[in-house]
């Protein structure tokens, strides 16, 4: 991330710095001696003292005092931002449209100013495990599916209708075609295992079961799965997560820090 | 706030800047590509992206993408962080004790770092008014204290008992003491304005009558209140502010920005 820090000597040339800044992708964030003022959800003041300002790029706006997890004022987004020398110091005025929402910041004192430019972040925010994850935890501990199924094969290739997450058995060597959701399953998944089983019939001459894997279902998935023979399993991702997943501390140095802390691992 | 900029070459420059920067004072920023796992509330993972990791002086952490008003993870206050060079890139741990909480981040190149040196911030965190705007618009509205009260003067100092915040007379020109406080009322405001009574007696020989103003009242402050034969008024912040104080865009910069978002003023 290419990284600028600017130490304006005057006001006027903060007004400047931030004015070009504003007109680009970047994150800023203005430091210094500061005082505020707040009208939207609530009103509020906050008298001088050292803070920082962070302006997103999507102009979202968190101030934050030195301590503490929570900022102290924020707006999600904001549609116009002004900055402003004057005789107090380098004014600058926020306005959110909807709902109005309007932070007022006065640095007292020529702050420094941060710049990020061009961040870019594609990351993928996955809670527990991915569905990825989850395939392995049940291709390893099949007895979580129910007694006696035997996987076979992770992303069985069906033709045109894709790729089963797990091909099993079971023990009566009776195929089985199993689709895996991380969040709760509704009639088209339902419908997306049928098509696999439909193309495994014309692909094989054989009638596998189908069994769907979810945290949850929806009542029109529940019908259907009814309708075409489909079994539904329930499990819980966080269950699978804790018990299989989960790092037992095996990080040397997080157990180095928990023993210093005194904490039992 | 004295700010400086690290450009680290090498991800063991960066581990030696950050492992000499926590053991001062300061605000420390460190932005860059990097992915996060969190183990505590619940779990979670972030695959890469550019993001910027702040560090507050009393070691809350929080983690923020380019976009978005809440940071993506974070922890109120933490009790170790462990700043490591490894095969993948810097790997930071950062751990609070209790609740056990556990935040792993690994920047996968050289990240950037800020650093805001010893920031002060005594500012205070004022809703609405404080009790001396409170007192002023009590003092030039008296009619919300009640029918023919004339305020006489602020600060009214009433020997050791110290200053009651209005004296007032009522219309057959017998004197008031008048209390005001921003949060409600327990029975030490009520036995705060009884010293200032009892003073006023000693100074004057003239028995004053007692008016606390709060936005509530405990029972016990109710209860004094009866015994003592003060009277309660209750007032709501709120109210006054949006009747009294609230800026009606005198700002000329404000009105400029609202007339060009299309909201009415």
């Amino acid at each position: 991330v290419k990284t600028e820090l600017y130490t304006p000597s005057s006001i006027g040339e903060a007004q400047e710095i931030i004015e070009r800044l504003l007109r680009r992708n970047c994150v800023i964030i203005i430091a210094g001696n500061m005082k505020a003022e707040y009208e939207g959800r609530g009103a509020s003041r906050l008298t001088p003292g050292d803070r920082i300002l962070i302006i997103k790029q999507d102009r979202a706006v968190l101030l934050h005092r030195p301590e503490g997890y929570s900022p102290i004022n924020w707006q999600p987004d904001t549609s116009a931002i002004s900055v402003k020398t004057t005789s107090e110091g380098l004014k600058m005025i926020m306005i959110r449209k909807t709902p109005r929402e309007i932070l007022r910041v006065v640095f007292l004192e020529p702050p420094s100013i941060t710049v990020y430019h061009d961040m870019v972040d594609q990351g993928s925010f996955i809670e527990y495990l991915d569905e990825h994850e989850i395939r392995d935890i049940l291709f390893e501990h099949p007895e979580l599916l129910g007694e006696g199924i035997k996987p076979v094969e992770k992303e069985k290739p069906l033709g045109d209708a894709g790729y089963a997450d797990i091909y099993a058995v079971n023990k009566n060597n009776e195929p089985i075609i199993i689709e895996i959701k991380r969040v709760n399953a509704d009639h088209n998944a339902v419908l997306q295992l049928y098509r696999y089983l439909v193309e495994y019939k014309k692909l094989t001459g054989i009638t596998a079961k189908g069994v769907l894997v979810a945290p949850g279902f929806t009542k029109q998935a529940v019908r259907e799965a009814i309708r075409l023979g489909i079994t539904l399993k329930q499990i819980s991702i966080r269950s699978l997560y804790e018990q299989y997943y989960k790092k037992k501390t095996k990080d040397k140095e997080l157990h180095s820090l928990l023993d210093y802390l005194g904490v039992k691992t």
